[in-house]
């Protein structure tokens, strides 16, 4: 399993040395806490040096533990009594919830005990918890979600933000995103300059609404200073697009296009699986090109590539699907351990801050322009 | 290829005698005149009865059409000068595109010369001319584009609409494109009482931006006027399930995931060509298991599933893909003459006039109960 994510992070060599810790929500998914359990042994087979902190019903993860003997010493449970649910508004979450489990997860990469956190658990909740507790990086105005994309291109992934942590976005928003992903790009995915392109309906310059017309403009203007490339518009159909790496758009648009890819996805592997075991000669032939169709499988499989990384926090979080299982919940232990490893995080937030004050730069070097300018 | 939409359309079973006419844009597709003639040429191999009326550039077209033998006699050339091309803005083209192939194709409909409409042009232009020639069917505020979905279901394909006619939709319009898509789904598709989901982030009601929970109270109120059923929000995921038949989303978003759907599954096709290219064994594998396989790719091949039918116009227009092939041409075409001998235009506007007035008398059984009310 490992090998799914290696080769998007083949820049990170420099391991620090010594174990690293990563703070689990064991509860608030669709499956509940033994999919949780179940995800963190298949983590620990590939992983030597990785250890967890993990939050939720003692009453409930106890027994589930035991019956893991290869998580023994590594796991350590902070008991929590209260449980996010999925329709829990993120207000009331934010009043009435410090005692759940997804609090507690969050509080860990707070006060440094772990280097990330992970939750399957209501994403509007965790993006709030996640900003009042860890709080928003300098610079960065408003924090995105950025999820991965199979790709045609040289890498095996494209990275797209928003898809959930706001329903909308500005074009200064938009703005920003192109920075944080394509810092992330950079940073997480070893892409040197990633290119990046617009969320539209049509690739055409007056296509699509006004602020996507103002945000073209915007990130047009901020590729030097962003160390990135910039393609337009861009459409659903380039998600996977090799001419691309860094997709940006609204949190809304996002989130219905990543549901829909993987909603795609999941039929046509289920019309394979129909097809495939249809008649007594597919079946023969099936069995001649399972190894194949396995790789495929595992490709597309949106499970295994589970984990959405909150980008403009003082904090590394990576939000799991509600339907996580074992080894989608795996799949997002991985990326939290890869980015806790690579100093992505610190980073991350030099570039955001280098950007910030660039930024700052031009808006001096503008007024000066202004006032030497009779108009 | 005829077997392709057939299920969809098993209540259209009293076609009208004689001869069919389909109006045909020849120009203003990515693959130029000779994809479009092909595809004329695919068709009527299907279909004896079906006539065209062809609009375009004649010094390139009758070439084509002289190296179709089974086209002779079935085409009538409308010589046209202008073509809108895809970079065209709509109002551009309505002040100077009456010279153009896609003008002349709308307005063969509209002298009554021909049943229906198909173009592969321009997707803003031609809503554009088509509302302006054919102009809204009365009690419709805003028409919208309806594409078909591969479905899960009992019957083969899901609706979804607006997949791009407006680039927004306020509440009251989301109500309108519930009305008609469940119109279309029950007059054309033979759905008997239409399960309609509106997309969102999320299924709880408290999810997704302000004039989407609007539209969950308008829209729910509205079942028994628009004789269908209503599941309430669903997902981007959704949009194949068979939990709902009718997905009600603004033009922006559905645009996006119709585009990401359709890229999806062309990836997923390309990944299973090369992993069942791959070796010798599963080459061999790919010879045994190439029946299932073929009818597989045949049901994900967006080109199969080709046509947005223009909703609330007097008049039927199909919309094929810019980018369409012979293949996709042809099924666009077949949507075309379905819906030409079906009767659903008839159908569709004594409907929306029906629900127009019940409108009008749940409007005036409002105002007596508010004037009855002291509030």
């Amino acid at each position: 399993m490992a090998s799914e994510l290696d080769p998007a992070f083949e820049t990170l060599t420099q391991a620090p040395a010594g174990r690293t810790v990563i703070s689990v929500d064991a509860m608030g998914g669709d499956r509940g806490p033994a999919a949780v359990v179940a995800g963190l042994a298949l983590s620990v087979a590939d992983l030597p040096d990785i250890d967890f902190i993990l939050h939720g019903k003692e009453e409930e993860l106890t027994p589930l533990l035991a019956r893991r003997p290869t998580l023994r010493g590594r796991v350590t449970v902070v008991p929590t009594e209260g449980v996010v649910r999925m329709e829990d508004k993120p207000s009331q979450v934010l009043r009435t919830g410090s005692n759940t489990s997804m609090w507690s997860t969050i509080e860990a990469v707070r006060e440094g005990k772990a280097k990330a956190a992970v939750s399957c658990g209501n994403t509007g909740a965790l993006m709030a918890v996640s900003m009042i507790r860890l709080r928003k990086l300098p610079g960065v105005n408003r924090p995105a979600i950025a999820c991965l994309w199979p790709s045609r291109g040289p890498k095996p992934f494209n990275v797209m933000l928003d898809v959930g942590a706001d329903i909308k976005a500005d074009a200064p928003d938009l703005l920003q995103y192109a920075l944080m992903g394509a810092s992330y790009a950079r940073n997480g995915l070893g892409y040197a300059r990633p290119r990046v392109g617009l969320l539209n309906v049509g690739t055409e310059d007056h296509k699509g609404r006004a602020e996507l017309k103002q945000a073209l403009d915007l990130i047009a203007g901020a590729t030097e200073a962003g160390n990135f490339d910039f393609v337009g518009f861009v459409e659903g159909g380039d998600l996977p697009s090799a001419k691309v790496d860094v997709i940006v758009t609204d949190g809304f648009t996002g989130n219905i296009a990543l549901k829909t890819g993987e909603g795609t996805a999941k039929l046509v592997g289920e019309l394979l699986r129909e097809a495939l075991g249809g008649s007594f000669l597919s079946k023969i032939g099936a069995l001649f090109a399972i190894g194949p169709l396995r790789r495929l499988q595992q490709r597309i499989d949106p499970r295994r590539v589970n984990g959405g990384v909150f980008l403009g926090l003082n904090g590394t979080v990576v939000k799991s699907h509600g339907s996580a299982d074992a080894t989608g919940v795996a799949a997002a232990i991985m990326l939290a351990y890869k980015l806790a490893r690579s100093g992505f995080q610190e980073r991350l937030a030099q570039r955001v801050a280098s950007l910030a004050e660039a930024a700052q730069d031009a808006d001096r070097g503008e007024t000066i322009n202004n006032n030497g300018n009779a108009e």
